[in-house]
């Protein structure tokens, strides 16, 4: 299996944009491509982009061809769209990672993208229940924002998890995100403000939730001998991992609070790598809701189960502590623009292994993981260093 | 790289059917675990599924997740769905592939399916135009069969192709379909019937045209150790291409006539099979519109450009000719679910180089084609073997 390297990355501006579908896709796809100067559109061999529902917000499918006719790509090797709700971006990464490492491909661009604000804001929420199952749960209201409420609810009930806990991870990502100028929201949190923020689903409150946001992002990946010629600080793949435990919430048979999927997508992580948790530098973990990154702390090994809410109130997922988690602001303060969100994340773990991340910069990261999730129940981890295996 | 085998295939009935998406997943699924005893859902490490607008047509994404679910699949390596318009189940089959060869999978689920019927018939309709560009395309009127009919006239105008002879592709295809239970069409259709049915984008009438279906079909890909511990008679995938021209019909540079796409994406399949075009003994060619066949035969080497026409006519792409295309119906007689095409050739090929395709069985096949397109300008090929390479 051949090694593969990040040698490229590039986002657009994430928020509620008067942007079309396609111009997110030539934001991010120019600014990946004005990253590595030695590609262009013609020089990939392949292409995949990460989407959830463009069928629904664009009326568009047969979205790869779309992309690479927009980007003035012609793969001659690889050319997918991936969906995996909001894990599509990662996904899409691993298909191009299998490409590459299989020696079917040499040159790979992956880019997600998502234009959720619609005319009509109902719109875009009735959108977001096809992630959930149809028949038995979107119908009867039990879409995203509960399903994680229940969750906080256990893990609160078990572990004595605070409201403050919670609030707190909402406050870490607003404050990351005031130092990105990329995200949805630059403006920070303060406790206050998150405990004093709306209740969505109890005990999640607004600013503990990520917001609807339209984004694209892009990276290039690389066979080592291609990564070796256009750069001299690719940053390399070291492990992946994906698992399922289950799609509706009753096939999780384990209490909410624990998610052993994201366990098994780390350890398998972990063990390709040959690294274990506390050697990570930085980690992008899936905050959806800010109950997801204090569980992903336990599931991903940086601290005991139970033992998250504590873990964040000592800073220790913070810039000084064990591991920074979300330097770009996670999905709570970047947004969460589905299929882009995953591909935003490798982009961060691009320029922060490079150490060209500026006011965000996490000191001396050698080694980073993402991890992006599509419910409770599925996970895909990845981890990413400075030098290969 | 690994080799890797195709170990058990299955698919639906294909039709309008009164079933859910749902359904028609269980329908496959079932039928593709029946026929390989030795593999129980939670035996694969892997699940993709190749599906194009579930976001309009079930109001569903998450695909992977809910079809894992269905049938009770826990994926621990990969899972994904693939888009690529009516190319998504033979993009899914790669996905899976490159895992396998990579040997980061050693046994993975592909599964198509598309509910395209819907209540309201215009609907249907209507839906497919997301497979064409939306906003330079579609909104002008310019869906499939006006840019196929573009196709079929420039062909005619050329190289003297006529009526007849398009029509004989719906003839021969809409024939062998009557000998499988699971086509769409199971009536066959004389010339007289094919040249009389009613005009749908000139030359194209309704009987040289797929219709709208409702299908699944699924096939278990199997790295080379597992394979043979399964089975005695797994199919190999011996080659695989794909290529792209454009996407907007504005961006096919040469005449609508000539595939160039086509013939690269065959090149590199055939190279990396080690074979040529006239060692095939059948092929499953993507004829969504009877000149798409036409084309095929020209672009995939099996006569020269421009002599489609009398090689059709001639019988040489029929039992007893040069290659039997199309032995299971093609898109014409047994439908065309779009995610579940590209998937239902594969099945077909599985059955026939197993020599298991009881009246339709092409005589002594060892080794097969399956070409699937998205469009005149994107497609993919796949070769396939009763030996491995």
């Amino acid at each position: 299996m051949r090694r593969v390297a990040l040698v490229g990355a590039g986002v657009s501006k994430f928020g509620v944009r008067k942007a079309t579908y396609r111009d997110l896709v030539w934001e991010a796809g120019k600014a990946c491509f004005d990253s590595v100067p030695g590609v262009k559109p013609k020089d990939l061999d392949g292409l995949v982009v990460g989407s959830v529902m463009p069928e629904r917000t664009a009326f568009q499918s047969h979205i790869s061809s779309m992309v690479a006719e927009a980007l003035g790509i012609r793969p001659s090797a690889l050319s997918a769209r991936t969906e995996h709700m909001c894990a599509s971006g990662t996904v899409g990464i691993r298909y191009a990672y299998a490409f590459i490492a299989a020696g079917l491909a040499d040159l790979v661009m992956v880019l997600g993208v998502e234009k959720l604000n619609q005319p009509v804001a109902d719109e875009a929420v009735l959108n977001m229940g096809t992630g959930v199952d149809r028949e038995w749960e979107a119908a009867f209201g039990l879409t995203a924002p509960p399903c994680f409420a229940f969750a906080a609810q256990r893990h609160m009930a078990e572990y004595g998890t605070t409201e403050e806990q919670l609030a707190m991870v909402g406050v870490k990502n607003h404050t990351h995100a005031a130092k990105n100028p990329s995200a949805h929201f630059t403006k920070g949190a303060t406790l206050d403000q998150v405990l004093g923020s709306r209740m969505i689903a109890s005990p999640l409150r607004l600013f503990m939730c990520s917001p609807i946001t339209d984004g694209a992002a892009a990276v290039v990946l690389a066979s080592e001998t291609r990564a070796r010629a256009l750069t001299d600080t690719p940053v390399w793949i070291r492990g992946t991992g994906q698992a399922l435990d289950g799609f509706q919430l009753s096939s999780l048979h384990e209490d909410y609070a624990h998610w052993p999927a994201l366990k098994r997508a780390a350890q398998a992580a972990y063990q390709m790598a040959a690294v274990g948790p506390h050697e990570i530098d930085l980690a992008e973990v899936h905050d959806c809701f800010s109950i997801a990154e204090l569980i992903a702390y336990e599931e991903l090994g940086f601290c005991h189960k139970g033992e998250a809410g504590p873990f964040v109130a000592e800073g220790r997922s913070d810039y000084g502590g064990d591991v920074v988690v979300n330097p770009r602001g996670g999905l709570i303060g970047c947004g969460h623009p589905l299929g882009a969100t995953g591909v935003a994340q490798a982009a961060e773990v691009f320029v922060q292994l490079r150490g060209e991340a500026g006011a965000r910069q996490v000191p001396a990261a050698a080694l980073a993981l993402t991890h992006n999730n599509s419910g409770m129940g599925e996970h895909v981890v990845m981890i990413y260093g400075k030098e290969p295996a």
